[in-house]
């Protein structure tokens, strides 16, 4: 296969690592994971997590993952002029070739870092709720992180067109799943919930943190609950807890207490927290 | 950003080029043509819906696009030795950018060929009905060809596994949709049926080529009718028309009469036929 890109033909090896897999097909699994100082926190988790999406999806990882990743970070800080903070993304391609028919191969592996504001956003969201895409909990891909990600770039797209910031997804059955990067939280008559694992939605690193910090009820959220919480967050590993002021243009005052007692909960934690003066907290789960 | 392959560290417009949104989120829309001693058969066709689709998700194409790809057609049809037949691959990427929210910027372009072999492969094919990924006709990406293909992918492999070559996939409501990567037309008590766009089902060019030659009712089908049809065959622009052998390991014995016609009709009519000695046919809408 021969590539053409900005004028220019790439032929053998450089085609092929041009327009493998992940390109032409979003035949990928992937990460993101916060910096810190150099340090990619919770690596080991986001590693488990994509080698189980991996076996749970057969899709092939290259060899020697986290020693490869450790090595791509050093000189991918390094190259970025070692900021203080920055977003890792470990991107797992099936590799080489055409067509839907995944031949044996050598995986491939991008690795990228970018820099991030020392202090992190902590700016409550407006959320609005998407009618579609609709999340299938029977589709074995929910609730992975593929690189097939268009869905949730229409959904975010759909709802910063009506003036939000983030979209909520709903289910095919017409529950509420998740926001489009990030796992979802609210308060409803006193209770902390969030949707189970079943709806759909990504095992985020930072949801199964606060789950093991707060009591938390997972069960179904109802779009009817949505429109009474009393508050609700976000979590995700960038952006730790991020409060919502708005759901569908109804607001929600500012961050509740519950979202400050996780963000303080986190943080003391040791991981990614909110109004934290070090700053690990912000985008991506 | 920066970015990490192969133990190289890439900076500024070569990380931005090799790891654009095509990549990182499968953010981009494709077109496959069957190139035939270096003529793109249909281009036009295909560019339109390419073109259509863009406007639909509000995705912004290059400038020029129809010449852009002419040129690239031609470096790579040299580049590749001047095969007699050929895929070529349009991939359009909304650019350079991390994260959902798309700013505005220069979008991608990658054109890649594949020389295919002289004589397109005319076998009919043992197709298996997947359970899921499941089709959302009220998804707006649906019935697009984004580069966010993992879920086919996935349906491609399910079926491989139980010794079938293609995936057929059903919608939400239990309807059977389109083939992995190619339409679907049945016979059922004698009449040529296919779904209706509103089902999800790509808008192919071989399957409008198609509907224009034999007259072919468009109606949902169900697992039912599946279960007790007569004949059916796949449209695809690379495949032309590929007859099925089984459906879920039930024999439908060689090419029936529709598809018989149906390759010959496409061949008259100056495009991808079924066993036609020049050999426009076989896979890929």
């Amino acid at each position: 296969m021969s590539a053409w890109r900005g004028g220019r033909v790439l032929v053998g090896d450089e085609a092929s690592l041009a327009v493998d897999r992940g390109l032409l097909l979003g035949d990928g699994l992937f990460e993101t994971v916060l910096v810190v100082d150099g340090r990619a926190m919770f690596l080991d988790r986001h590693l488990a997590r994509l080698t189980a999406s991996a076996a749970a999806l057969r899709f092939p990882l290259p060899p020697s993952l986290a020693e490869t990743v450790d090595v791509a970070l050093a000189d991918l800080h390094v190259a970025d002029g070692r900021p203080l903070r920055g977003a890792l993304r470990v991107n797992a391609t099936r590799g080489v070739g055409r067509g839907l028919t995944a031949r044996a191969g050598a995986p491939g592996l991008v690795v990228t870092f970018e820099a991030l504001p020392d202090e992190a956003a902590t700016t409550p969201l407006k959320a609005r709720v998407v009618a579609a895409p609709r999340i299938d909990p029977r589709d074995p891909l929910s609730g992975r992180k593929t690189l097939s990600r268009m869905p949730f770039v229409h959904a975010r797209r759909v709802a910063t067109d009506r003036g939000a910031d983030v979209a909520l997804l709903t289910t095919i059955d017409g529950d509420v799943a998740e926001a489009d990067a990030a796992n979802l939280f609210v308060v409803v008559d006193g209770s902390l919930v969030t949707p189970p694992l079943d709806r759909g939605v990504l095992p985020g690193i930072t949801r199964a943190r606060c789950l093991q910090l707060e009591k938390t009820v997972e069960r179904t959220i109802s779009v009817a609950d949505l429109a009474r919480a009393e508050e609700a967050f976000l979590t995700s590993s960038l952006d730790g807890v991020r409060p919502l002021a708005e759901i569908d243009e109804r607001a929600l005052g500012g961050p509740g207490v519950a979202s400050l007692r996780m963000a303080r909960g986190l943080s003391d934690a040791g991981g990614s927290g909110f109004r934290n003066s070090r700053g690990p907290h912000n985008r991506s789960r």
